[in-house]
């Protein structure tokens, strides 16, 4: 095995599909639990009763995870000179205003923030948005491409579903804000403040702070919950018969058996005639 | 190009499926934004906070949106002469009275009435029935085909799952009157009231406002609560395949692939090597 | 068309699927009427505040119902003699005695009844039961042979899904239990009470009267609502495969296409072979 | 038929599938029921008021399942040597450390600490675990295998949609705490608060303890209420989608037909090639 320059070492390492070399899928792996446990800490971190306890290990993990950051911008900085598009400096500023990039940079921030600012675990969270880089990585990139392939069939229809269930909820409150608009005139007073209730009704939430009390605003209510299991149900059948398309197109593709990930286990998908 | 009449020149501006012209599907664009915006502006009115803050604004759109909608009316009036079955001043009476027609008028006569009731809110959320004119617009009409066929083709089982759900409903709500009718009389007393709370459990919505107290009370409304999840689980069931049937044949029907819109994003599903 | 005895008139007459004469379909029809007809105003009888309204009318209307459903036994009891099974008079008790002819019978006790007891609404419901006499009237016959399809053909399936649900049930309420017990005794002091709360959870319902106050007891109560999901997702996915299969069986066992109501209004009910 | 060892006798009676000989399933049946009554009665013990009702019934029932655990204890010690792994006294203690034999240690335990510790319904609970052993009894073998099928082909997929709804956790609490955290601190004063109302909310619970008051705060809950269908809708159809894809390849490998309890109660079990 030759030298090779430190440029193409990072490259590798940081190869985001983690085949380029063995070392890479560890060094996404470490990122990506990073990334996960630097976004729950910032998350625990809003919680004062938690925060006020040790003060100091939020600081730290905090300036630690930065550090860790800011180690690997600057690597990607320079690993990125060995992708063609981003060769030389000139590259490597057109590389720093990518979207991913600026992810990234901003994922640096608070540690320098931190100091002057006081509470940054708003802009740490951002973080999370890093995961996408490591989408590619292992046995979730096959399922993610599936899924997207689902959504993006059948868009329509979702569209018309969800624009079905608007024109619902516009016409519930309104017909309640019409029933109980003056028995309860804080909850159904107005259309907006119907559509409260009716947002929480559709979707099956129920959260109980405004219901009708008058016998007719009782019926369209039950109505209305009947009128839920529709909306649920229309993308829910949707969702099903995209995905077993996706599926069956993503393994045709790919001139794969249907059920490739029998062999997962060992035993399930004999090979077919 | 030669000259053409303007009635003839407004119909196919008003084009609803926007493909007579290249100006049609602006138009109706332009129509349909103006309705939901229109309807918007009716429904936050409504809210007295927001309507007193700018009673002018309020005033003016909605001057300027019936403005619009009269616009509108006059030319279709105009342009629906070019249609055989509506020529001349008879048949423009004709066309006056189809429910289409009459729903335009109602769309416009806010901009009179406003002048006398002041409240006119409710009447303008009428012209949401106006979007069904641009149905057939853009992507929406085939997603829309689609799952009117999937609603016809297995309206006798979702009818009949309905029908099951309304026996349920009947049943748990007798039960719950007879448990709980002396314990919470104001809840339970008549099998009226059970069923607002059979309602809300068996779509699980559960405001929680009702709820039985009593031991047996509560096995039933345990029991009612998983009843609920085959109830739900039915017409998704039902949706799903009927889904799955209305999307094959209607491929069927148009000698079409069953997964054209494969190539609609362009990149998704692109043959790999 | 010659002269036939009364009992055999009456057999066509009331024949269930409506096929036997001309009228039969009507008779059916008016007594499936009666049947909801009847039971509506026994719910709404349950309403002290309505039935104070007007007394005479419930009194009336349900003399009236008791004495078309008597006739109708009678009818039943002269028609059933053209049956082979139940000819002549011991052939008529031993129909007398099915479970059919039974609830027929109750439905008719009110009639007499009333005068004693006063208060007959729940006896009065039972004859909701008469209207599965009706089931194989109509479009809804189809479907209900399919749905009862759908449920038997993967019945140990929904039943481990059930099955699972209830092992969860348990787990989690024996964990908000422990968690929980010291600190809301009311509402988790002992297994029973926290089902109640985990009932409510794993359906979604989420009535909110009880719900865990410490963190522990909120991630559990989580963790509870997450598997609420799979929970509802797999009874969900069961029945759309199984109604799909039995959808094609159903069809296939008639030498039908899978779709024949493509033409939708027309050929629903296409003569059989 | 000739003598058999009482090591071989038990062997075949404690046969799991029940085939063995005609007592197993008896045998196997009998235990099961033992399980799950004993975990019922553990149940309601919990329950102060209940279990002071009747204090010896729960002391003997307890004490005779007990009883019943120990000798099924015993004979699967002996039966266990006929198990080629696990023969002589060596074998048999392998056998004891296998985790299904320390489970059915624990579900004696309770007969000897009972008379130290008092309160051992917790641990009595564990024995619902033993039900496991039993799982390959009866129809719910088959179900087992293509559930377990179903969620193990689409594991990446379910996973990722889970991944995906906690992202959207993550991020609606993050702005509802944003939003809210100000007006009601008690409910939004942290992201792990908030993350209390997102999960009610996400998983259509809606227990309604908490709930956003402010406008904007509303139309996120909105929005996080219409999410929560997408995200209920894609496991479950991953999992129709899995389910009819695992039930057509079980039936694949067996060489049978895909619906083989077409012909209802007598088929289901056809014996196997």
């Amino acid at each position: 095995m030759t030298r090779m320059p430190i440029s193409l070492r990072l490259h590798r390492l940081l190869d985001p599909t983690g085949r380029a070399s063995r070392s890479a899928g560890w060094v996404n792996r470490v990122l990506a639990v990073c990334i996960v446990a630097s976004s729950i800490i910032a998350i625990v971190d809003t919680e004062q009763a938690i925060s006020d306890l040790a003060p100091g290990f939020f600081l730290w993990s905090e300036r630690i995870f930065g550090a860790i950051f800011l180690a690997e911008y600057v690597a990607r900085m320079i690993a990125v000179g060995e992708d063609p598009r981003y060769r030389g400096l000139a590259g490597r500023l057109r590389y720093a205003v990518t979207p991913m990039a600026l992810i990234d940079l901003v994922a640096v921030l608070p540690l320098f923030l931190g100091e002057i600012a006081g509470n940054t675990q708003i802009v740490r969270l951002l973080r999370l948005f890093r995961l996408l880089r490591f989408s590619r990585l292992g046995p979730f990139s096959r399922a993610a491409t599936i899924l997207l392939m689902t959504l993006r069939a059948r868009l329509p229809e979702l569209l018309l579903s969800l624009l079905v269930a608007l024109v619902v909820l516009i016409f519930s409150a309104t017909l309640m804000f019409l029933i109980e608009g003056d028995v309860q005139p804080a909850a159904f007073g107005s259309i907006p403040r119907a559509m409260w209730w009716a947002i929480a009704t559709l979707t099956t939430v129920g959260y109980g702070d405004v219901y009708p009390v008058t016998a007719l605003g009782r019926i369209l209510a039950g109505m209305t919950a009947l009128a839920a299991i529709g909306l649920i149900a229309a993308p829910t059948g949707i969702l099903a018969t995209a995905f077993a398309e996706a599926l069956r197109r993503y393994h045709h593709e790919r001139m794969e058996p249907v059920a490739p990930d029998a062999g997962q286990e060992g035993a399930v998908a004999r090979p077919q005639p």
